[in-house]
């Protein structure tokens, strides 16, 4: 499991000091010439590793990655880039590599400075500490509100994928406060990692929700290092992808079932839209409704909210297309709301998922949502947890 | 106060054993011929009454309102359309009237029928009971989760503009679960009320947000009956169009205090937008934002949050205009975040009303949002409030 699945790969996560008493500081690296890509964030206010890390992989291919959680580092004005440089340049004088091949990634408090002697010795220390079993220790290090690290792993013929991530609250479309490292020995070429990770991600990470927000500082980060030594062919090209995927979508999952304060893993299924487009605009409205997932809370298969959700997903500067008497609504299977009528079914929602299928019957558009429900615990973590 | 401040309406409120023990139907009528006009939810989910009542309105002049609260009577297919109907030809043969001049509303539950014998026996009694006293009791009768009535009143020379509203969750712009009525006696001519309406609903019910939902039921209704007979010029129009937005921004305003579980109001004011546009969007994203809203139900002074959400506004298919290094942010008119840089100043938050004040400092848009915070019993009353 974790990043170093595969072959040619080392991680290590040590404690630093910067997030109380818990590892906080995570490397990743390969340990043969890699190719790699990453995915960022859209929100408009980025974090300074965000824009430090994107520029480095303008210039260079990315070797190593290095994490640290507890402060993001993120509105933190001149300084903060410079503190992410500098963090960049001493892990890659440590991994005698140029700063250009250091991908930074920082999660935690927005607005306040890295700890930067911590920081740096947490560097020194995770640099000491890499190791081909380090994929768990890593894991645990980028961590934050989360239960639990996220790990995953698939493979085809004689090559691996695996990852890691993070990320309990703030999560949305758009990678909102997630992190997840990727590495594979298989081999590819420079530009692709990009290329096959944003899809690979559309499909994921793109498509979960916890709160409906986006953060400052989210990645998506993958390093091919080749030690596979396959060779490729169109087959094999489609075995990677697939694994990929499956990686990212496990990571994804594991983050909605650790949402902050969850405890039903909702999801939402859109059939029958007008386009995939607003397949996806109802599927995410509904995930991210507030009174769905009250009711997902209190195992209230209150269809009556998906509907009011459903016909409010904004689209195109207006809402998706959707007509009550053709739709049909149906929780675990069962069918609450069918053309139009209430069925009067009301189907027992005992277990620790629920789906809910929407079929609009306008179109062939498809899409699935993945989500927390909002519980107490929820608003304990976030009223509580401090700036 | 309240739907009868203006002269030359009559109000009911009965208990009709709706919604419990408690007063849920509503009525409210011109006592000579009066010009109306109604703004509609914009949901493609939309309950029976509100297509009903839109008929209505573009065959005749609206004289009389009928209200329930308990069951909204949505998603219910033709029979619930057949039910709005008939509702209405009750009400209009009581009043000595057309059907097509009888506007139905509903709100309460989703996807259950409306218990058409208590209906009926409602509108009855509610017909017997029409007062020119009777704004309050109206205004009783037509609540769901409320804590109270919402009432409002205002006045120019010679006129009046009195309103009632409820709502408390589901309440976002484009009208969520939301009803006003507003009567005056104002002399206005037809098609005047729902153009002035438009308007002054833009400026007030749309720009409220308690959990960003957005209901199959809402309404604003604008009855005006000329009883004020004073002559009319730009100056006595202009005198109106204050007291109409007054009234409105009024009743918003008494909604969002009473959402779901709030215990502070937070006003997003949003400055140096590179329009206006992108103004409401940046100011509506932060006030729908679950991590903006939980941190001010913790009275912590999160700007982290609010720059999060204020970086990720949806707008034209991306997100709002926004550059870190423009941006200040305050609290209470402290800033905490100046032009890129944390001030390092941590206002106490200690009021019932939290202000939320961020310059842009690209152009001259600007906007206004009001909204409550996310709370524990935001999540008891959603979470336990059934099907």
């Amino acid at each position: 499991m974790s990043v170093t699945a595969a072959r040619g790969f080392a991680a290590s996560g040590v404690v630093a000091g910067i997030r109380r008493a818990a590892p906080d500081v995570a490397l990743v690296r390969s340990l043969s010439p890699a190719v790699g890509g990453a995915v960022w964030t859209t929100n408009r206010v980025q974090a300074a590793p965000v824009e430090v890390s994107r520029r480095h992989l303008e210039l260079a291919e990315p070797q190593v990655v290095v994490i640290n959680a507890g402060v993001a580092n993120a509105a933190t004005g001149a300084q903060g880039v410079a503190d992410a440089e500098r963090t960049a340049a001493e892990t890659a004088r440590l991994c005698d590599l140029r700063p250009e091949e250091v991908v930074v990634l920082s999660t935690g408090v927005i607005g306040v400075p890295l700890p930067m002697d911590r920081m740096l010795a947490g560097v020194a220390a995770a640099a000491a500490a890499l190791s081909p079993d380090g994929g768990e220790s890593a894991a645990t290090a980028i961590l934050t509100t989360d239960r639990g690290p996220k790990l995953a792993r698939a493979s085809g013929p004689g090559f691996t994928v695996g990852g890691m991530a993070k990320g309990a609250g703030m999560i949305h479309p758009r990678l909102a406060t997630m992190l997840a490292i990727v590495t594979t020995d298989y081999p590819l070429e420079r530009g692709e990692p990009v290329e096959l990770l944003r899809e690979a991600v559309d499909a994921s990470f793109n498509r979960i929700s916890v709160d409906g927000e986006c953060s400052t500082n989210d990645a998506v980060v993958l390093l091919a290092n080749g030690a596979a030594e396959v060779a490729r062919d169109a087959a094999s090209d489609a075995e990677f992808g697939a694994a990929l995927h499956a990686v990212c979508a496990a990571l994804a999952r594991q983050i909605v079932e650790d949402g902050e304060g969850a405890t039903v893993l909702l999801e939402i299924r859109v059939a029958g839209a007008a386009s995939d487009e607003e397949a996806v605009a109802v599927a995410r409205r509904v995930a991210t409704s507030p009174l769905v997932k009250t009711a997902a809370f209190g195992r209230d298969p209150n269809w009556g909210r998906v509907l009011a959700a459903a016909g409010s997903a904004p689209w195109n500067g207006g809402f998706a297309r959707l007509e009550t008497d053709r739709l049909t609504v149906a929780f675990d299977g069962a069918k609450v709301f069918e053309q139009g009528t209430p069925t009067g079914l009301t189907p027992e929602l005992g277990g620790a998922a629920v789906t809910i299928d929407l079929d609009l019957g306008l179109g062939g558009g498809e899409a699935a949502y993945l989500a927390s429900d909002l519980t107490y615990d929820y608003v304990r973590l976030n009223a509580e947890y401090t700036t």
